[in-house]
């Protein structure tokens, strides 16, 4: 293993790439005649044909296939609020991953500003140049709020991947899990563990899957409606739909009786006893990274089946790379004017559609990230859900 | 000539290009190996340094060579007022040409406000992922206010090369046009027609430069101070430096004796009776476009000695493409703060300096735009321009 050399690796890399985008032209502008085509003056009539009608904007420019990455550095990767221009590597991957995963020109900006209205209106005021957004890394709640505001203004999809995509992946193992365990979304009790914005997205999207009882746990343990101690808004919004015994207690005594633990929260927060106190053919999803909440090899004494983490060197990686840049793919495809749920959903369900009944087992309920299928299956299943949900312009 | 047929071939062009630009990965990651570097967890370490020296940013990341180029659509070609989106043909046609002659990456955006505190918000907020930014295609007086509020917020170059391109490459040419006729730029009688961006920028960089007698004639003839119909505070700056005896009168009466006429006007305000009333071995740039103030072969007819215009079919002709790449990979080189008057004077000098003595005549006073040996030559100008005027960062 290299690990322990990435750091110092990258960094070297980092310096030898001088950045990890570029701009290239399409186009030819090397003589008198190529310029009068690109540029003036024939360039007067494809602006005239987009101020006819501005939906022309996406087949005379690259809007069609334009992402916006953008960060306010406020949330980047477990290293917290480093500032935006910090942010930058961070979205620069992540732009390089939309390209080779998805095929979608995407490119990454940082914000100089925390205010959530100025950020809505920074982004709003460009949007006019991309096909979609996407937020990345920029703190709960404020993402939820941020979110929110620029789906009222714009016209064109917002997703935020660490909540959204991170939804759609862990949905999608579940699925699989599900059948290893020859158990039913809407029969299994579910503990979910952390209440930032991954984890309420993913319940949020268990529950619109129909999922009927989950729970989620924070630092102090179940959260239920009318908690007095540690709520947000977040938190509020969500114990209405989940918990709805108002169990109280610590994450250990939620485990006690569930069929599933999903957590994105911390290191070593699980032990094997509290996975034996849980239902027999026990599914955990690990997601803390690069330090699960319980390793698998521990999870496996406390009897666990079906074990997933966020890391590579472990069978069953829940990894973002599998549906964000398809799931662009096929929102740019159809001109979508919404991700929404019924898209998400799809989009799982085409990922967890890749493992054959034939290749599924508990160490293979997902594929991997570099799975060639994936782009295509999940881009196709993305595009049939808004067209027939309505989000679709064509 | 095929100029009927720019607008049909462009548009159908564009449809087949599907965007002028696309961003391309510069790293591979097809491996988990190579994700580790370009992405998580290695990513985490570059993150690190630009947070604890935001100058590393320009190291680490692509920042070094990006530059924003920023419409709100509303003075686009000549086209008018034509809204964000149609204006963006345009942007990405710039950037095409930043990359091309300036090997600069270039990004377009258009924004979706007119307001120019929003404008000047929103392009602030954006500025810590680029090296510099150039506004295209923006309203006067609405531009000159923006680029003043922008100067005041940001730490790296704003530039609107509608004026300050415009005025670079026009005192290029007025320096080898002044060398034909052996006259001294502080001695000649200079007459600017059009009181908007480009003109007000070439006055006043022409002033910088050592120009002593400079007078403007809008629709209405000579501006001069305390003039009392169709002024603005650009109007009123202006009129402080340049026609200082307060002379009035038509663009006719303004041309009488004069030894340079400059327009950035409208069709055919010229006529070779109002040439031959020039003085002797006049100078004459006629740069609306496509149709000049006075088709040179009309100038020549009045006698004029050196005849410019913004067409690529007559000799001498005056295009921004030979400065805006440059001048920006100059800037670039040296990560300036700033492209100030010393830059711009620097830039316009390396451009005429490419015609030699032996090689200077009417017809050649300045080079052809496809000139390979622009980019380094004007680079190095503006690099050592910023270097000893104190705003180059290394």
């Amino acid at each position: 293993m290299q690990k322990k050399d990435y750091a110092s690796r990258s960094l070297e890399k980092h310096y030898e790439w001088q950045g990890k985008l570029e701009i290239k032209a399409r186009v030819p502008v090397g003589t008198k005649d190529e310029l009068s085509l690109a540029y003036t003056p024939g360039v007067a009539q494809p602006c005239l044909e987009i101020q006819k009608d501005v939906n022309k904007s996406y087949e005379l420019t690259r809007r069609w296939n334009l992402a916006l990455v953008v960060t306010d550095g406020s949330a980047v990767l477990g290293l917290g609020d480093i500032g935006p221009e910090a942010g930058m590597p961070v979205m620069e991957g992540k732009c390089a991953l939309f390209k080779a995963f998805g095929d979608v020109d995407a490119f990454p900006l940082c914000l100089k500003t925390k205010d959530v209205d100025e950020m809505a209106r920074t982004i709003y005021n460009i949007s006019g140049s991309f096909a979609g957004i996407n937020l990345e890394d920029i703190a709960a709640p404020r993402c939820f709020e941020l979110e929110a505001k620029l789906k009222e203004l714009c016209d064109i999809p917002i997703f935020h991947d660490d909540q959204h995509g991170t939804a759609i992946v862990t949905y999608a193992g579940l699925i699989n899990a599900l059948k290893v365990v020859k158990k039913e979304l809407s029969a299994v009790k579910i503990v979910v563990n952390g209440a930032g914005a991954a984890s309420i997205a993913i319940t949020k999207l268990l529950l619109s899957a129909g999922a009927q009882d989950i729970s989620i746990c924070d630092s102090r343990g179940l959260i239920y409606a009318g908690r007095s101690e540690g709520m947000n808004t977040a938190k509020d919004e969500i114990a209405k739909v989940t918990n709805l015994k108002k169990a109280s207690g610590k994450l250990a005594d939620a485990l006690v009786g569930a069929d599933v633990f999903i957590g994105v929260s911390v290191p070593d927060c699980v032990n094997s006893d509290m996975v034996a106190s849980m239902n027999e053919d026990a599914i955990i999803f690990a997601c803390a990274n690069p330090v699960p909440e319980i390793f698998p090899e521990e999870a496996a004494k406390g009897g666990a089946k079906v074990i997933a983490t966020g890391r590579s060197d472990f069978p069953n990686q829940i990894n973002n790379v599998l549906a964000f840049p398809a799931v662009f793919r096929g929102a740019f495809d159809c001109r979508a004017k919404d991700i929404n749920d019924e898209m998400k959903l799809a989009a799982a369900e085409a990922i967890a559609g890749l493992i054959g009944e034939d290749q599924l087992g508990p160490e293979n309920i997902i594929p991997e990230a570099f799975d060639p299928r994936i782009k295509e299956a999940v881009a196709a299943a993305v595009t049939a859900a808004a067209r027939k949900s309505g989000v679709a312009r064509i």
